[in-house]
């Protein structure tokens, strides 16, 4: 088990006649996750609403801002209680047995066009045993093809961009990762957080995208881009792309500062929270 | 606008073999009831389950508690978005243009037997105007027929017992104006939370049942047992009757203790945010 | 695995300034019960709303009638797919790890007051083996103690009346079978059809009330009244009690004329397609 | 009101080992959209699965075909409901009060890249009046910039290509004009049904794609192909696009044959069923 402390302060300045902006940025609650405590905290007066999805749990937090700075502060502990298998247990499911809400995360979407992969997945990977370890093939061959750098990309970057340049940051290995899964049929989504242990080396905590896959039942984790420690990761949004699940998406006149970002475990030894580490178990936290 | 803080702290001892617990006591997530701050402490180290539920919001907690005291704190801050409009506004809606997800708050359930009430609120109140003042008319008989009296009911009291025994604590006047409504076919739900404002004659502050009807497209409110002010409700949970929305269910050998609560409003006229006051227009908080 | 046809003629005579309806006569459409073809017919020119309940998949059909007479027909072929355990493998499931969407079918509801009930399942169920055997003990207590006896219970009989006077109908024998397991916190709810298979002593076939008992993962069936074949159920619709799931509800003046029911089994050897019979196996449609 | 007969066969031959195959090709279940019939027949022994996704209502029917031919028939009777309204008396929503699920479709999808649409709609559209009017001119712009042409495009097509080519069928007029409206942050998702009153001159009756738009509450009908007459058209499913809602999702080793699709009006001017024609109004089925 971990508890994860995160505090994210987000600036803006909006400019007349004001924005309307949607956050998802609040730690999603699932079974395996949950919410101690949170606080979130405005500088403008006005009324935030928040919704839950009914399908994806994401909560989204959206707001009508009026001229001027604007600051949205988010902070929270979440527990996280892992579920563990070992790789050799965790199977692909056949599309007959899917579950219908994992259905639509084999379809191809805005970022990631599994349709037109078909060709690249059955001369890489569908000769190979089919499981964990055929993902994790998938893993690493983005990674062998994919080098992580830094303003690489942009909002509109897609799977299929990601394949052409060779470059890229967390979420464009994430897309291409997801792409490659669904063109074998098996669904991948992708998934939101902060870069919890991120590489030092890459710069200062951010947010970070990642992949789950549906394997025996529950999504499991994987982290493409190899820069952060999956057993850390709080889970904001899961959606078919970042169309799905952007931390903030903007509607108006608006000049953004960089975010700042905290998180860090609440680890004691003694009530058995701990320090998330690089496993070599399959993870899970929605079975 | 409102802001209000609370916090509860339960404590049970709960005995060999141990026992499981589904409370009810963490603000709802609505459009017009932001959580903007919470808090949740167990004094075991279990894993608790919260979960949502998509129909009512109601969020619940789930725990399976070790022998030994557990002692369970919520702290929050909740603000609230009142919608007001005037009493002569705020009109009856036929059953045939009511949404289907208030349909099932027509029928009788555990504590309000509707079905039995047909030839009273016929004489009583089949000949009203419709509206906002018939609800009204049922709210005032309710109070002129039920007298305020602590531990004069327990859990399996229900409105016929009310009509029959003439006393009863604020659960049992929310359970007979529920049921009354329902006889004439309006929507009526059993909402809980905290007694803001509560009377100081009749007791600390304690837990608190309400009534939520359906009028003019949104669930508005009603104090029946007029002991508290609604402006300052923080809803927790909304049910069919008690059965739905307990505090706490508990199953196994178990000792409570009295729950210890406080609530205050954070007001600050700078920012608009006002004390809760009784006021005359009628008062939603899920148009 | 079974096909059944069935259909159902309603008639009315509506007075005048007319009547709204909430019909539940739709087969549910779950994953072992597939709606092959099915009809509606409707003796006057209105437009019906057709909805379905997210949480129970319940059909409700509603509808504003004129004065007049009013019939609405109802016919359909429906496959169903059993699943089958040996009843030594079906178990209770523990409250902590009860789904959430089951918990609310341990607690008391309008015609099932379970809450009054513990010291008579102490008495005579507490002490029994767990599992399918200790809901069958249920059973028979049930069917000891009611004796099957027409037009001896109304809309506002409750499993209180019934354990009181002694005899009932289906309805009456589901509502305290209900009552007694929800009492030793086993989630069962109520479910509506016809009584497929329907004892040519008690009557003509007509519409059917028995009880659905979740256990191992699943919800199994129970006749209570012992009256029909349970393997040849259509499911209409399940809810806490009759409350949930009347067949008709009506809202204005209105006689009733008796229903016209017909209801019969496809077989088919050479595609499978079986005759209903009792079985010994557990039998469940919804897991 | 409307009443329509449609009819569908789908042919397949499935080459060993089997195949699973995803249909949508059953008529939604809305407040509008009544089916009055419906008969499902399946030339092989195999238990399919309906299920109904709970935020489109889009039915699926899934089932694993053994090797050999496989013949899936639809025929269904559904009664459609019209919401008119004056197309002066249609608003476009700002973001700010779009309801949670109208959200997503504003966001770029696999097929309808909007994100890099900006500069484009800023020049043709940007200054045009807001509502109806503008969503009519966005129309007529694809209809001026596309030709309707047979086997120019195929399941990899996207808006961008089809804004390249200059040509398309249905489903690619459709994935252009939402893409279109979701540059101007304007919902607009994707519908499939059945092309009710066909150009003859484009061929036979076949499945169709055609747009529907968030405003003033609603969703309005468009076609932007204009091939057929949108009073008469039939929703099988909507979805961000096709990738979404394919009529048929197959997965193995299959040959498909050409549908056969038979759909007509069953006017009735004495109960005042009408048979579709083009209308000036604004048409709704989902409001």
């Amino acid at each position: 088990m971990v508890r994860i402390e995160l505090s994210i302060e987000l600036r803006y300045d909006v400019a007349p006649p004001g924005a309307d902006f949607v956050f998802n940025i609040h730690g999603a609650h699932t079974r395996c996750q949950i919410v101690q405590s949170e606080e979130l905290t405005l500088s403008q007066q006005v009324l935030p609403q928040i919704y839950t999805d009914p399908a994806t749990h994401n909560r989204y937090l959206r707001l009508s801002a009026q001229p001027g700075p604007l600051t949205v502060g988010y902070h929270a502990v979440v527990q996280l209680h892992h579920h563990l298998a070992r790789p050799q247990d965790v199977h692909e499911v056949p599309v007959a047995r899917l579950p219908p809400e994992a259905l639509s995360y084999i379809y191809p979407s805005r970022y990631c066009q599994s349709d037109v992969l078909a060709r690249l997945v059955m001369g890489e990977f569908a000769l190979l045993p089919q499981g964990y370890s055929r993902v994790l093939a998938i893993q690493d061959w983005v990674r062998r093809n994919v080098r992580f750098e830094s303003n690489t990309s942009d909002t509109s970057t897609s799977a299929l961009d990601t394949i052409q340049s060779g470059r890229g940051v967390c979420r464009d290995f994430a897309h291409l990762m997801i792409a490659l899964c669904r063109a074998l049929s098996i669904p991948a989504r992708f998934a939101t957080g902060i870069d919890y242990g991120a590489d030092p080396v890459l710069g200062p905590t951010d947010f970070h995208a990642y992949v789950e896959v549906y394997l025996s039942g529950g999504w499991y984790i994987f982290d493409p881009s190899g820069t952060a420690i999956p057993m850390g990761f709080v889970r904001f949004g899961t959606g078919r792309d970042a169309a799905d699940v952007s931390f903030a998406t903007i509607f108006g006149p608006v000049q953004s500062q960089a975010p700042r970002i905290a998180v860090h475990a609440l680890a004691d030894p003694l009530l058995r929270w701990e320090v998330p580490y690089r496993r070599e178990e399959a993870i899970s936290t929605d079975v």
